[in-house]
């Protein structure tokens, strides 16, 4: 189908001499498989996916093979190998995907990822790239007002996601309390105790185990019934850890939590670290952008007071893949605990305010440019535009949950209003609904329900949701809403669809 | 310019109702100004960049605001925007741009960027990246074959950069070692002391730091005058450790290092680590492309005999920022170490293969998909065209040392060809030609000749190429070469312009 591209060969474009016009010729047509592509995405009689097994997709689609050899392919495979990338993939833009925290595809932040890779610069010093340093500096400074942190000011980052992103607060962390584990280990520290939530997002355990305090020295705080940190367990835990000997570092508030879309109470555990003196870190990587909206940024209460916060705008706020911040009260500490003045990088005899190169804060050296998009959005939309689109997917999220909460076959995981868009419930089949709820067989057979529907909607590609057991609760549906393309109507699909696809299980 | 754009506005583009049409002829739009820069870009008539301090940026250029606000801006304002932003940036991609290890703009890599933004999906699970997940797989493949590990066996992943690739290979060793580390921490090891050149990159250095080591306990390795690790001082030290009660863990050897390109003996470093049963990590984050060429791929001898491998295509073979792969011998053991089993992220209950969920591998949780672009570009190169494309950057180095090597008013830094493209040398301009080169007063004033040229360079905004001292040796141009647009007579034009600006000096 790309055959007119047959006269030019990957080796004619630029910067081969004359290769303009190949160039300009082979984007076009690119960008028209693009443009097919997004126009399809936001078209609800297409499919979300067209599902294949792994062995389907490595022994070859007819024309398209993942193989890599020794010798060039042509322009017009090359197309083609486009095309059918995008075909045998998920359409994470679709109205209908409400899979995972981060859904929709937003045509300026899009365009600002296509401007970013077309720049292909790296944030590490203002040298070579002047304006997305300034653009970081400015953008993260307004994320800090919206904290609420005196005029803003702090210092922060952006990093390759969340968990990256909760990493830098934990190491902060421990530069503030014991800043000599910079240069002498661990061991230049008591044992160290880190504590969050047993429905906090599991990289706070990851960093525990990466950062050699050892995941038994993150301790799991309980939680209400809604999912929410108990103030008081914190404090016994803190207390019991004391008794043991051990130091406690660093507690994290979860801003949104993963399931269950919970806030912890910010402010009674702020008091908490106060009382023994203790970092607090809010993960707001998927509640952040309620900060932006008049009406939810209550459940943020108390955030003001943390030391150190994480907000990923690629969630809530539907920004590309990746954009995550961390936002740092105290200025200067970022840089303190990462910096190595690496000479090669970060000259100190430059012609311009050296202040301005701002990589040697990272735990990373080379770091991509995840501002651009993320500022042209907030130009696009202005601060009211992400209010809008916030209060719009929870204004749906609760639309659902009227919906279902009484509804014949459905039980909700938890009671109440959500917090965020989430969602959690189980779809409980006819077949089971005359059973007692806490006998060993009703609970096996449930457990099996969400699994069962997943794989048969996955099959037929029309919508997709995820699910997961918690705790002792078997597999429910996490349903979440950030996709600005979703409507009611499409919250009444995903609904006729579980039905559709369970009624006979 | 963009006035005819006045009709539309950022809330009329999809997934607004009948938002089609604003919404292509909005990329369209973009796409022109991105085909225009990068027209320009290739074109050696333009400049490198046209240069600004931060305060004037901040203060806002005609028409180009960098403050956000809380009102949406225009549709044609955003275009102005995007235009605007790559006007006052760096054209990394323009044939004169020697500035970085990554410089250069491949238009299929290009391409390969521009879909993965349009796909916008998340590396974590098979679920909502089936191609790019199998594309990752098959491709680390290759990659470990090339390093010789017997049928490509091993295990790896696609990381947010070399630093972070250098970090998974020390946390591996240490879960190799010491995998209680993981769940108890650091105190249940003994000290643990991890081994680099002094010419090696900073990142294994702020990865003991972060992880908990310390940076005292990087052991840094002296070098031969071409900034190669001597084997015997390895030996020595590990011996004194040793004596000292601490655990010889770890030694990084450089394969690239990031000013003198040089590339540290693997064989006689692998000897050592055998012997003392250390974990052995080769650094080739620079210098790995050259695996991929029969002509040079001998200065990776005894690599395959490494336990991990950092390998950076985003360097050295021109893929867009960012690509850095971490290799690793033994399988399963990225994930012993790091896997944490987020029953939200990876149900084991799934009707796919879930052998193909690899997120619980990595560090992060959400991961950018950084394999597409690199995948596309060795279909549309063939290794063939990896290979050409090194071969011709390092016959580029070798033209500039044999041009400066006997050329007045140059020193090299170190003699002899050079093993990578980096070319390390000293111009001096006539005025310190006669002076004492021993002399206090000389060593002065040489060390601002090369801040000074480059500011000039800046200014003129003609060409761009890095500088730094190195130990006891005043500041030097770093030349390298990996932009596949270079020509010779770019090389002749940096020279000429060096002296044109440091003639008077």
């Amino acid at each position: 189908t790309y055959a007119h591209m047959c006269t030019h060969k990957p080796k004619h474009l630029l910067p081969a001499k004359n290769g303009e016009e190949a160039t300009i010729q082979f984007l076009l047509e690119l960008v028209d498989i693009l443009t097919n592509y997004i126009r399809k995405t936001f078209d609800r009689s297409t499919k979300v996916l067209d599902f294949h097994h792994p062995h389907q997709l490595l022994e070859g689609m007819e024309g398209f093979n993942l193989e890599l050899s020794d010798q060039p392919e042509s322009l017009e495979q090359i197309l083609v190998d486009c095309r059918d990338t995008l075909k045998y993939g998920v359409r994470t833009g679709h109205p209908r995907f409400f899979n995972q925290l981060s859904t929709g595809l937003d045509i300026i932040g899009l365009a600002g990822e296509w401007l970013t890779s077309t720049a292909n610069t790296n944030m590490f010093t203002y040298e070579i790239a002047p304006v997305f340093v300034l653009m970081e500096q400015l953008t993260l400074k307004k994320m800090r007002e919206m904290i609420g942190w005196p005029s803003g000011e702090g210092d922060g980052i952006f990093s390759p996601g969340g968990a990256i992103s909760n990493m830098y607060s934990v190491m902060i962390a421990r530069y503030k309390y014991f800043p000599d584990v910079k240069t002498k280990g661990m061991s230049a520290a008591p044992r160290l105790v880190l504590f969050t939530s047993e429905h906090s997002h599991y990289s706070i355990k990851k960093a525990g185990a990466a950062l050699g305090f050892g995941s038994e020295n993150v301790v799991l705080l309980s939680t209400d019934e809604r999912g929410r940190v108990i103030p008081s367990d914190l404090e016994a835990k803190i207390l019991d850890v004391k008794q043991k000997g051990y130091h406690p570092l660093f507690v994290n508030a979860t801003a949104g939590s993963t399931v269950y879309g919970a806030f912890d109470p910010i402010n009674e555990i702020a008091d908490i670290c106060e009382k023994y003196n203790m970092w607090l870190h809010v993960d707001g990587a998927w509640g952040g952008g309620l900060l932006m909206s008049r009406k939810h940024r209550h459940k943020f209460s108390g955030v003001e007071r943390a030391n150190s916060v994480t907000w990923n705008p690629h969630k809530m706020m539907g920004v590309p893949l990746q954009c995550s911040a961390i936002l740092v009260r105290e200025k200067g500490i970022l840089s303190g605990c990462n910096s190595m003045c690496a000479g090669y990088l970060f000259q100190p005899d430059k012609q311009y305010d050296v202040s301005f190169d701002t990589g040697d804060k990272a735990i990373q050296c080379g770091r991509h440019v995840d501002i651009f998009k993320f500022w042209l959005m907030w130009k696009a939309k202005g601060t009211i535009g992400f209010e809008q689109h916030i209060d719009r997917c929870l204004d749906l999220s609760q639309y659902l949950y009227e919906k279902i909460r009484n509804r014949e076959g459905y039980e909700m995981v938890f009671q109440g209003v959500p917090q965020h868009t989430n969602v959690c419930f189980w779809y409980i089949p006819p077949s089971l609904r005359g059973m007692d709820p806490n006998s060993q067989e009703y609970r096996e057979k449930l457990h099996k329900v969400a699994p069962k529907i997943k794989a048969l909607m996955m099959e037929s590609g029309t919508t997709m949701v995820g699910y997961q057991p918690q705790g002792q609760k078997v597999n429910f549906f996490r349903m979440v809403i950030s996709n600005p393309a979703a409507l009611q109507s499409d919250i009444d699909f995903l609904i006729d669809e579980i039905e559709r696809l369970g009624h006979g299980l």
